[in-house]
């Protein structure tokens, strides 16, 4: 098995590592990034922590943040020796969800579809957690959730 | 510049709300779930929360989720009317992070060298922090940081 499959050797063998314990950063693509910016900023209000103009945009949200990144840009090889930050860069629509209270749901619904922005769908999971779907300006599918969807004893 | 773009009235003329909080939900594209959830479950691991076969695969990290989806099968319209999930799917190599101490990244470093994964890029920012990156078996470019890297004074 091993021999066969050298990038997966038998797990219990490897030195053991604690699993991370929380998602830092989170990607999106758009290669709009002012519409974006208008969008997560002007519209979500995320704040703006980082924006290199044509390349990327970043987003602080609580404790982690969602970056924004042109793939016509960050496909590109890192120019920068200090910095060697690996290429990547995906097409199509991706996906992403806040967590919210349902009084912050139904106050950012409420700001969205003044903005006319169409709510793709709205309902409640088998556990009761509600979820309400949009797109950004990109077509990236989003989603804003009560946390309990995800809750260990949901 | 209302009347040109309506889906952009202006921001101050919007009923007022909080931004969303937290990320709940990080999401890669991978059209082979069996091997995305080896790599993250078995190598990473991470535990597995929820299973399709053939259309994806969720990890918890601490209090957000990982979703692992087979853009094949996620770009197809829901056929379940009590839960419309709206369609999306991307393709090409997508990015998230992780977070981790210094130590709790070393530790899977080691792990990951050993069951023959490239560390692909091994830098501090120049705040300090450093970053570790590698593939998943689809290619995405996964990272695992400091978290010290997107704090407010860092």
């Amino acid at each position: 098995m091993t021999d066969e499959m050298p990038q997966e050797p038998r797990q219990d063998d490897l030195p053991a590592a604690a699993p991370p314990g929380a998602m830092l950063e989170t990607a999106l693509y758009a290669e709009d990034l002012d519409a974006a910016e208008r969008f997560y900023a002007g519209l979500l209000g995320l704040e703006v922590i980082v924006r290199v103009p044509g390349r990327h945009v970043f987003f602080r949200v609580g404790p982690g943040v969602l970056l924004l990144f042109n793939p016509e840009e960050t496909q590109k090889p890192s120019g920068n020796p200090d910095f060697p930050v690996p290429p990547h860069g995906a097409r199509g629509p991706g996906h992403a969800c806040f967590a919210a209270t349902l009084p912050e749901m139904e106050a950012l619904r409420e700001r969205l579809v003044a903005a006319g922005v169409e709510i793709e769908s709205d309902f409640h999971w088998p556990n009761g957690a509600r979820s309400i779907y949009f797109r950004d300006p990109a077509g990236n599918s989003l989603e804003i959730a009560e946390p309990g969807l995800w809750a260990r004893d949901g």
